[in-house]
């Protein structure tokens, strides 16, 4: 086990394989800077920590660098950064990211268990440590989409007992939790039995179902779009909140001016921060080449008026608390020698990393790739659809001829919500006139359903069309008219997924995803080249989107308020109820 | 597993079976007092926190009262308080003590691996929760003592896989670890494999034997002295540090006079406190019903100027998630219902105490006492060896007749020093004079061992012997004639193991603890007037030990600092030195 050597490297007795001297070490347990602080580190470990001398093959003078825990991200999917695992590590590596607990949903919502031991296999012997957590909401509701696979307990068991495993991921169905019905119940009772930690997703819950939903054993929730989610959350007991990043998360809000101070300022208020967890969810691989990773929801906490302190501790040794992890989240004698050194703990640039006690990234960049990983080639046909035709994009009315009332989602927020607008009929045909089409075709080859819908404050001209499309990932399309939504769609078959914008005929940007439809294989810089070019082209249809894709959220019967899925329109508000499109 | 029917009870749709309403109530998570709360148990568990109506089928009007989770103890000996388990139970529930993590390792140097399967057993079916740690210094330094068991990593692994064990106890063999001696890093990769929290002891360590010994993975230790030890430990990157009784440790201190206050100001000085947490480690049975028991070491470190919060966060979820259980040390839905209602968060007046969601205690009275449990007659033949003659306690010289200087053992402390002194001898015989005579004598049967040492500053009068002796239970006897030293050890092997006081040929004394020589099975009430009458008749003697006893802590070669074993003198100032009674 190698702890035998440690000991002995801390005496001396054996040189130091890393020797990082006169650091100002942050003890993230003591909230204290220890000044000219010698670390010593032999193989994979840290051994020794304190001010005196030890011998060292290797010597690194760090005066005036402090000297902080790697940063452990306790909730994300990595297929929203569009790479999978290699590419991912070497993106949040250089950015001080040295653990994450990855809920890889996205390609269990197309794949099944098989998606899971692929993103597992594709972890393993990374300079990053993947510790994987297991989708429980596989569609995210019963009944109301057409999912790749529907998982239930037994499955949740088979991944639960894969090696690597640390936890149930975001428990979503919250009502369904609520309700007490099986599905749910049973896939609690496996994370129960097995003792791993409980992750929640309960956005809207409060008071009697908030209890009843913490009383399951569920610790955790990152949906907090208000603080005032997050502090009820802990006031009923549960035991972490975790928030994203701030600045991101105000563009979902009435009025993003003062969003982040006012949040960050609430936490600042809680006495006792050990409950508070920072998180990234989704991050797109152009925002992250641009802005960070955690890193980067850790500076916009600080810079919004968060104790810095506080906040490393939020992404370190809280995380590793909340993970059952002992010995991550620290920089001490016997924890992993996971390390980033930084000129300023409120700036928090990321100046050199360290894992496992080898260097492994120095001025956000990485010394070498990560070794690349084939996923296998079933993997990468799993857009199985037939091609459209552009009538498929009509949608019938319930009379031949004159004016309709329908229920329209307004698009000007992710946050969408019904507005009723009256629609003109020609031939059984809806005009949609100024508004968009809306068309989420299932694509795992289960169900064949194809659900259309309209869409206003959405589109000025043109399609977009993606196979990312959360949680199901059917195959989702917006546009101003057939012809543009049918050659997007029939571009996504042809490329087996990925994002197409179309205009007058002609495809403007295509990003292509092969793996599951979701993820490329290509580094994250050419993936968010990609991407960009997506968002700038959708920009002259009319949207602009610098974060994330308004196309990937509006089937998500899980997300606030108004949606589409290939089976229904769902009202989200408080919890889904299916709603009809035309309105008597 | 029930957690179906808390979610139910959590919104009212199943009455709870306990309702306290009006609590002012701390959550340890966040160090908030949660005024007008109302808490709803549904059997074992919390079921609802918040400030809604529940239907209840017990309602309890809690108007000015707090409410805060049952006190989690550590690090303890139960068979220091000198009764089995479900006579401590009762004792320290009212008390406020609902969960302890108990070393048994006091009976394990008497039984070996059955004494820990009979302790087990007998804290199975309490009210008070039982989370055992695994002896792992049996004897507590190889080679110089006898114990009535040798453990070794098999034993360990025996004892670890036992159901209801949770850590391995103090790892004591500092200087094992730090050494790198098979037998203690066999036993900690015993720990490793197993996963359990491993809990240290390592006084006086600093520096690079320090880093060494937390480098295997050891997270906490308990033996603090001075504050600066406990400070030192966390700088150096040990996950805990516990702290006992302050007032009782000043008794240990030079200057016990302010010793308490500076102790609890380095603490407060803290920035985060979570690495802090108290214990009771030893609790005489007379101490534990006068003072009280962990809420004592709480209300004395308030009382000393430490945060009343943070005090009982110490006793609390830091304790919990030091022993990585993550359904007790707070009041929390989903967690077991094990509530204290207090009146002052400060005073800490233990009022009301539930655990698993009942009434068990009110007023610092058990509402019924535990089921009783008899340990088996084996466990009560013990004390193995011969009744010994009054020649025996004659320390033979190197010279027939004159002076010789002696090392003696000072005890004006339980900080024992050594002292040379000289003494008369005649016909052989060393002549004591002023000093009295230390005898050890192996009890379990195995070397017969006896050994003979001096001491000043010791008693004045009489012999005082006992079965309690740390840690490896010999019969221990101090006096200051052979004739009355014969007589406690004669009486001692006659009731099989206890307490005995005599003089001038006559016990004065006689304390039984017939289970291993340790402990009682009658309420401890009956065993404190017991020690009460020992420490009177003691007095008489000339000692005066309101405390602990000194017989109990000379033969402990893990102490500082001069000890005698059935083996050697051993100064114990930093490593444990083997020294000669006769000084050339």
């Amino acid at each position: 086990m190698g702890f035998r050597e440690l000991a002995r490297a801390a005496q001396g007795e054996l040189p130091c394989s890393l020797l990082l001297k006169n650091v100002k070490l942050l003890n993230v347990r003591t909230a204290e800077i220890m000044e000219n602080t010698n670390v010593g580190v032999y193989g994979e470990r840290v051994a020794y920590i304190g001010e005196e001398e030890l011998p060292a093959t290797s010597v690194h003078d760090c005066k005036g660098k402090y000297a902080i825990p790697g940063m452990i991200d306790t909730h994300l999917h990595i297929e929203s950064s569009q790479v999978t695992p290699p590419g991912f590590a070497d993106a949040v590596l250089p950015r001080g990211t040295t653990t994450v607990a990855p809920d890889p949903h996205e390609i269990v919502n197309v794949m099944g268990v098989e998606g899971f031991r692929l993103m597992l296999e594709a972890s393993k012997n990374l300079p990053l440590k993947v510790l994987m957590m297991v989708p429980t909401c596989v569609p995210s509701v019963e009944g109301l989409e057409t999912a790749g696979a529907d998982l239930f307990a037994e499955d949740i068991e088979k991944m639960v007992r894969m090696e690597g495993v640390v936890a149930l991921a975001e428990i979503m169905d919250y009502d369904g939790v609520v309700r007490n019905r099986d599905r749910m119940m049973d896939i609690i009772e496996v994370g129960r039995k097995y003792g791993v930690t409980l992750d929640g997703h309960c956005v809207f819950l409060t008071g009697k179902p908030l209890s009843a939903y913490i009383s399951t054993g569920i610790e955790a929730c990152h949906e907090n779009f208000v603080p005032e989610s997050a502090i009820a959350k802990l006031r009923a007991g549960m035991d972490y909140v975790k928030i994203r990043n701030l600045e991101l998360m105000s563009r979902l809000a009435p009025d993003p001016t003062g969003y982040a101070s006012a949040f960050a300022g609430a936490l600042q208020n809680v006495p006792d921060k050990r409950s508070i967890i920072f998180c990234t969810d989704d991050i797109m691989p152009d925002v992250l080449l641009q802005r960070g990773h955690l890193d980067d929801v850790v500076r916009t906490v600080i810079a919004s008026g968060y104790d810095p302190v506080a906040a490393i501790q939020g992404a370190t040794i809280n995380a590793a608390t909340h993970l059952r992890q002992h010995d991550i989240g620290a920089v001490a004698p016997g924890k992993f020698a996971d390390i980033i050194l930084t000129n300023d703990l409120r700036k928090l640039d990321i100046d050199t990393v360290f894992t496992n006690g080898e260097l492994v990234a120095k001025g956000g960049k990485m010394l070498r790739p990560s070794q690349k990983h084939a996923f296998p080639e079933s993997s990468k046909r799993t857009v199985k659809l037939a091609v459209p035709k552009e009538a498929d994009f009509h949608i019938r009315a319930p009379v031949e001829n004159g004016r309709v009332k329908v229920r329209t989602i307004d698009m000007s927020s992710l946050l969408t919500t019904f507005a009723i607008e009256e629609v003109e009929v020609r031939d059984w045909i809806v005009q949609p006139d100024g508004l968009s089409t809306l068309a989420v075709m299932e694509r795992h080859g289960r169900s064949g359903n194809k659900n259309l819908g309209l869409a206003k404050n959405c589109l000025e001209r043109g399609a977009i069309g993606s196979t990312i499309s959360h949680d199901s990932h059917n195959v989702t399309v917006m546009g101003r008219n057939a012809r543009d939504m049918q050659l997007a769609v029939k571009t996504l078959i042809e490329r087996q997924g990925g994002v197409v914008v179309v205009d007058e005929g002609e495809v403007k940007a295509n990003l292509e995803l092969p793996v599951a439809g979701l993820m490329s294989e290509e580094p994250i810089g050419v993936v968010a080249e990609g991407m960009r070019k997506v968002r700038a082209e959708l920009k002259k249809l009319g949207r602009d989107e610098p974060w994330f894709l308004s196309v990937w959220a509006i089937a998500i019967p899980v997300a606030p308020s108004a949606r589409i899925t290939d089976k229904v329109l769902v009202d989200c508000s408080r919890t889904q109820e299916v709603v009809p499109l035309f309105v008597r």
